[in-house]
């Protein structure tokens, strides 16, 4: 450790765990920008170890960097190693990782991360671990890579009793979406299209199926509500079965289907989800396309502010982590109470506020569905709506596209209701599912005004 | 001083100096949220002593809360008070306000403020003291209110070389703006109405004329560039003169005009400047209505990113003023050589790097005249153009508003050129005026891609 001998001001030394995308970004953005860093930090920040499984592959894209870093495929004894004064772990998953930091947290070393997983299922373990053994671990690279979300969160917006985030923080997705809407395509599609362009993995499942985002609001609901991290209780739901139609039919009623991180506090909890969002056209956040990452806040005192830029990528992740470098840097000299705590609260002060299943989330919806043309339907159906105390905002109806035969004579119902629970909205859904009338299942999607 | 005592969390004590609306706000969300405010800084924070010229009138904002606050006329006698750990300058203006904040650092207090003005041109003093006397100034409230900008500049880029910054950093100009681009009014006109609804003064100088932006932007680019502030340095030009006409030209050709603060980096130096800029209407800043405000950072590393909310209001600045109390509480105790440092970078690694005149910035440029509707003219402007290395990316010709007879048979020619130096730009006016079948002066306006 050298932060007894800051007379001399020594570079600090970090140990890399990982050597992929984001660990070999981190490595160039540090080296590039090494002069203007050092300006900032008041000291040099060095990666003098880098743990990777293949040392050879590694030493290609060190090239004439080589020299000033030993490579190994030993992790724990980077971990272990008594000269480093700051882990940074960028493998990823939550297993090797976590026994990886919690190692390096028991040595007495500050952690840098940019694994949400890891913080959203093992967030309360580690952080425990770091408060008992003095050491910062940082995370600003989890969540909306290089948008400095998390410190405007936490240090930014401490006057606020924030009332709501709602987050574009899966680019993946994203573009997918973008590309639904601008380009017609349908879900397979457009997948196939974000896979070609580097923009999806091969296997994408956590990113379409809204598990990525939901780590990442898993991780700012704690910072904005002072609750611990609760992955569990998050409800998930991805764009895997998003209908290109619906996209066209909210676009029509003035809306975009944007994948958001919603986490929400209400009277009787907190909410916390990630599913396909219909939100007005004209809202600032509706205009972020691409695989661009923008998290809207609302706090009570400053009102609504957006935080925009890339969610993902070598050097925009590789700017969080180098962010977080310089911060324990400045910080670790400080008294470990007085520092910014992990989860922006004081870890002996945090709540026990519930988080909401989705059954007593409030939401307007999106109701679409098919019926005959005939008739008293509607009127059907708005009874159903009325007598669950659901008001109808808008009612949109369009002739079918008729794909065989047996579908002439049917019309496409399109519905926005006012705010309800949404256990009324799916019992509603299975009363009306069940008229005869109707042909088809109810497509239902969630709203936000965001206002 | 109550930092010794941190095993008692006692509260920290603020003075403030000032009670109008940034003052009194600052006050009213410091107690609406005090408990969440304490559970993030790990102890209370408490306004216990306010200096305002009118204590009789403060006394009725006070309203039941009066019992918890000295109340004085006397602005010396809360700087000199030893109970008090900071002080927060809410006055304003570069005369008392500079006294008084150097007589708060020279008795060892910390200092919160909101005061742009005072640190655009008396910074460099201003942080010189604090530096001697191991004290904070902090500053968050002074660039666009609630934004918590100068903090992701300070602390969220640091891996960064900014490039550029770009931002719509003044309420009123963007509101007036909207106005004239919504409605069609004219500046006059949209100025009245930003006064009748509350978004510009009576004397509405410091806004219309781009001095306020400019102080912000003077003191981002210090922290962007590391650089001293340098606000005399700066080239400041408001909407004034802005005609309504050009707003539409320049919507037709697929651009806003924005009043933007701009700070950029160039291999010849630092570019400083405040003006009207048409920017592509496609950008999300493009986009930002009313008294909104936003803010541009390009980082080498980062890319774009965009900080976006209230730049003004009791409530919205005071979400800043509260943020940097909570930092200053958090930070106090630590080595005042491993705090945040005030511009960013270490006071003895600042960069000599020069402030560029306005004649040596580089943009690209729209242009309007009025000719004579006859051939010829268009081949001597572009001759002109030519000899000037400056080439046109596109050009419009408009029938022109014929307001009396002799203005039959004249054209408006709408220009937009590439890139190129302004001292080039003003030679190419110069000499396209003198042409005899030039029937007005060029209107020019600085254009910026923000790529």
């Amino acid at each position: 450790m050298t932060h007894d001998t800051r007379g001399m001001m020594e570079p600090i030394k970090v140990g890399l765990l990982g050597f992929g995308t984001v660990g070999s970004g981190t490595f160039n953005v540090l080296r590039r920008n090494q002069e203007e860093i050092s300006r900032r930090a008041g000291r040099g920040i060095e990666i003098t170890r880098v743990a990777v499984r293949n040392p050879a592959k590694a030493q290609q894209v060190l090239g004439d960097a080589l020299g000033t870093v030993a490579l190994t495929s030993d992790f724990a004894a980077v971990v272990d190693d008594p000269s480093l004064d700051i882990i940074a772990e960028m493998i990823g998953g939550t297993d090797i990782a976590r026994e990886l930091v919690l190692r390096a947290i028991h040595n007495g070393k500050h952690v840098v991360t940019a694994n949400k997983a890891l913080l959203a299922v093992h967030g309360t373990e580690i952080f425990e671990a770091a408060r008992v053994k003095g050491v910062m671990v940082a995370f600003e690279a989890a969540v909306a890579g290089g948008i400095p979300i998390i410190k405007a969160l936490r240090e930014g917006l401490t006057a606020n009793r924030i009332q709501y985030i709602a987050g574009i923080i899966n680019g993946t997705t994203n573009f997918i979406l973008s590309e639904m809407r601008e380009r017609g395509l349908d879900f397979a599609t457009a997948l196939a299209d974000a896979q070609r362009l580097g923009y999806a993995e091969a296997d994408p499942t956590f990113d379409v199926e809204g598990i990525d985002a939901a780590h990442k609001a898993t991780i700012m609901a704690a910072i904005a509500f002072g609750v611990p991290v609760q992955f569990e209780r998050a409800y998930v739901e991805g764009i895997t079965r998003l209908d290109a139609l619906d996209i066209r039919y909210a676009e029509e009623l003035g809306y975009r289907i944007k994948l958001l991180g919603i986490a929400r506090r209400t009277t009787q909890g907190i909410e916390l989800r990630v599913h396909p969002t219909l939100i007005p056209a004209k809202r600032l956040i509706a205009n972020v396309q691409g695989a661009m990452n923008a998290v809207l806040v609302y706090g009570d005192a400053v009102g609504a502010t957006l935080y925009y830029g890339k969610g993902a990528g070598a050097e925009p992740t590789a700017s969080a982590v180098v962010a977080d470098l310089v911060d324990v840097t400045r910080l670790h000299t400080a008294d470990p109470n007085n520092r910014v705590p992990h989860l922006a609260f004081q870890p002996d002060r945090l709540a026990t506020t519930p988080i909401l299943p989705i059954d007593e989330v409030t939401s307007s919806y999106y109701l679409r569905l098919r019926v005959a043309d005939q008739t008293g339907v509607l009127a059907d159906i708005t009874r159903i709506l009325a007598a669950l105390g659901i008001s109808i905002d808008a009612l949109l109806q369009k002739e079918s596209e008729v794909v065989d035969a047996s579908q002439a004579g049917e019309t496409d119902i399109i519905l926005i209701t006012h705010e309800t629970l949404e256990k009324n909205i799916n019992t509603a859904i299975s009363r009306i599912e069940a008229l005869s009338t109707v042909r088809s299942g109810v497509t239902r999607l969630r709203m936000e005004a965001l206002n």
